[in-house]
């Protein structure tokens, strides 16, 4: 029965059991983590053997270079094809870097403030724009706050970004410069671009001359069943369209191997990775070769990267199915909440009644089980309905997160019932 | 005899004479490189152990923290314990980075255009300076010009950078920034800075506010022989001063493991570091904390560090002693060559005769043994007086090198004798 169905008495009698459930969890003391994209130990565990993969006699690379010493700015080239055909891109439009896409991400960033790409610096214009679909990813709204600019939040819809609003806002606006684009198993919805979004994003012709999409294919082979999203290349759509130097992706291993220290990877057009190569000329005296053979040695082509996530996907896949086991068992008839089941990624994204995230979060912790703090996936931390929260499986073990999300239930309730009653 | 003292037809015998041995040596199809301070392979071959030390249990630092998982983006305390050592720092004053120091400090160098360091970002000024004591390290140089920064030479003494004129070019012109720095076994004349360089340098009151002292400490522990130089810590200097936020200290330990993987780490001011921290919050998921466990694993303590460069020591000692000994024995008598004999580092600096520098490179290099190229130590690739070469004895084995430097003195001559016959 629905919240919205129920009478006060019905209400006020479901508020007295839901607070004696979460009164008996809170006694328990429970220290329960859900709030990061963490891989967990036996997901960890699958790539052990990376740690002692390589000899003395095995760090010489495809062309005899002794990967210990200096060399190599943009990465080995038998690394550069992997994520070539990760990005479904030539190899020469691939750089490969150190161990945190995020650091690539920033960097471009960077790049576009303090040199700008090809228009000045953006670090001389009185305003920066930056569009943040949200519920989006914190950390790319955090390398945009950062460095002063202004976050415009647009809608993230089930098919992506808003493309109504998106449009409307760039086409006028020479000072948004970008986008934050999680195109596949969206952090946090876990919903994939849309055809539609994807080639109304690549044919944008947007009033700045140096806008870029950032274009963060975290997921791109992170599937947790055969129902795989199919993501649109949106370099070939940008290209038919002159678009091209729009357009930056990047993308990692950190969550197909160890986070800590996994590889990142950009690509881009022939003119963006020129301008890009420039930099790291003078950036770095090159990525970790060592860690890039590592890679190589255990996955020598795609195929074995892809079994290697197919057994990711048989320790989260479970995971995914109790949190939304326990949403629809638990919260399904209520009328208090909408979820995501996504078929990859990271993370479910639900939106509760207007008003009752924070609340809920704060439950949660105050019973034991720490979420992404509410409003985190919006730009600034906030959520201005005040509805959002998401829910990362992968961490605690199964029947940890089974208690965890129990609680969330019942916290879920607990907010719901307090806005219903105006407690 | 010095070629001052001879007359046109000694010199002319003497031509024909080098000319004849040059063409012989040219005839021999040589392919060797004294180009760049790469380790040779068996001093890499003495860190081979770091490839596999570390097993799957071993993957948790001190505090028990899952290194192979996200988390921690200032390093390891452990890992900031051993570079606090070698800094002379407080460890809450460290932080530890990726496999690059170089990119640390062009990460320090962005920061300063696009954010600024509490007076506003570089970017928006019309003009900003930066100052380079040359011959210095060309990829220090190279980041400067990279954002566009004017580099202003400053002469480089046998006691560190011509103090005086950095003094009088600081005093009055606030958008002169910084100043790169190697203060120890310098890059590339092997000179350590004075203890009065090292005070005055602490002292100074730039009229900038946010003027910086790059200190690329990169051969801290590097010493060639028991005649180790002594530093005086520059930030200790400072403090005395109020002038402990002006100074950004670098090292890595990129000469003491495999340059390709080793460790970054930098050091500053309380306020500087947690400046630089917050940066490093939004900029990164963190370092290589596995890599960090391995170097931890060979070295526990700054006791062990040291015994291992005694061992490169031993490697390099020979090397730099057959550089010194070509130059004494073949070049010594003739008054056209200065160089200097370092206790330490990597680089042996030469002065030649004005305007024989590039001559000389360029004869060897047709002759087949690569030099950096000649006025690379100079901001903008410039040597105004075109005399200094710097020569990187460690790569090639010793008996190359032999052969490399009876090539070089040839070449001296050629373009010496060439200078004085006017041809």
């Amino acid at each position: 029965m629905k919240l919205s169905d129920m009478n006060k008495s019905q209400l006020e009698a479901m508020y007295s059991e839901v607070c004696a459930q979460y009164d008996e969890f809170k006694s328990r003391g429970l220290k329960l983590d859900m709030s990061r994209g963490k891989p967990a130990a036996d997901q960890l565990n699958m790539s052990n053997e990376i740690l002692n993969c390589l000899s003395a006699d095995e760090c010489k690379s495809r062309s005899g270079l002794d990967c210990r010493n200096y060399g190599v700015g943009d990465g080995l080239p038998e690394m550069k094809e992997l994520f070539a055909e990760l990005f479904e891109m030539p190899v020469e439009n691939v750089i490969v870097g150190g161990n945190s896409s995020l650091n690539m991400m920033f960097d471009c960033i960077a790049q576009g403030v303090s040199m700008g790409f090809g228009n000045g610096p953006w670090a001389k214009l009185d305003k920066v724009k930056f569009l943040c679909p949200a519920p989006g990813y914190d950390r790319h709204f955090g390398v945009t706050e950062y460095f002063g600019f202004e976050l415009i939040t647009v809608d993230m819809l089930p098919t992506g970004p808003d493309m109504d609003q998106v449009e409307e806002l760039v086409k006028n606006d020479a000072s948004i410069k970008g986008i934050w684009c999680v195109p596949k198993y969206s952090n946090p919805t876990g919903i994939t671009f849309s055809d539609e979004t994807v080639k109304r994003l690549a044919a944008m012709k947007p009033a700045a001359p140096d806008f870029k999409i950032f274009w963060d294919n975290a997921y791109m082979i992170h599937h947790l069943n055969d129902n795989n999203d199919q993501l649109l290349n949106i370099m070939e759509e940008a290209k038919k369209c002159g678009n091209e130097n729009n357009i930056i992706m990047f993308t990692s291993t950190s969550k197909i191997t160890f986070p800590g220290n996994g590889i990142a990877a950009m690509a881009a057009s022939d003119d963006m990775i020129k301008m890009l190569k420039k930099r790291l000329n003078y950036q770095t005296i090159g990525p970790d070769k060592i860690n890039q053979l590592r890679h190589l040695k255990l996955f020598p082509n795609v195929c074995e990267l892809k079994k290697h996530m197919k057994r990711h996907a048989e320790i989260l896949a479970p995971k995914f199915d109790a949190v939304i086991e326990a949403l629809t068992t638990q919260l399904g008839d209520l009328g208090v909440i909408e979820w995501t089941n996504p078929n990859g990624g990271y993370f479910i994204g639900v939106d509760l009644l207007e008003g009752c995230a924070k609340r809920t979060a704060q439950l949660c912790a105050e019973g034991g089980v720490v979420l992404t703090p509410a409003g985190a996936t919006f730009p600034y931390g906030n959520d201005p309905k005040d509805r959002n929260i998401r829910l990362s499986p992968s961490f605690p073990p199964v029947a940890e997160l089974k208690t965890a999300m129990e609680l969330f239930c019942i916290c879920v309730k607990m907010a719901s019932l307090e806005k219903y009653l105006g407690k």
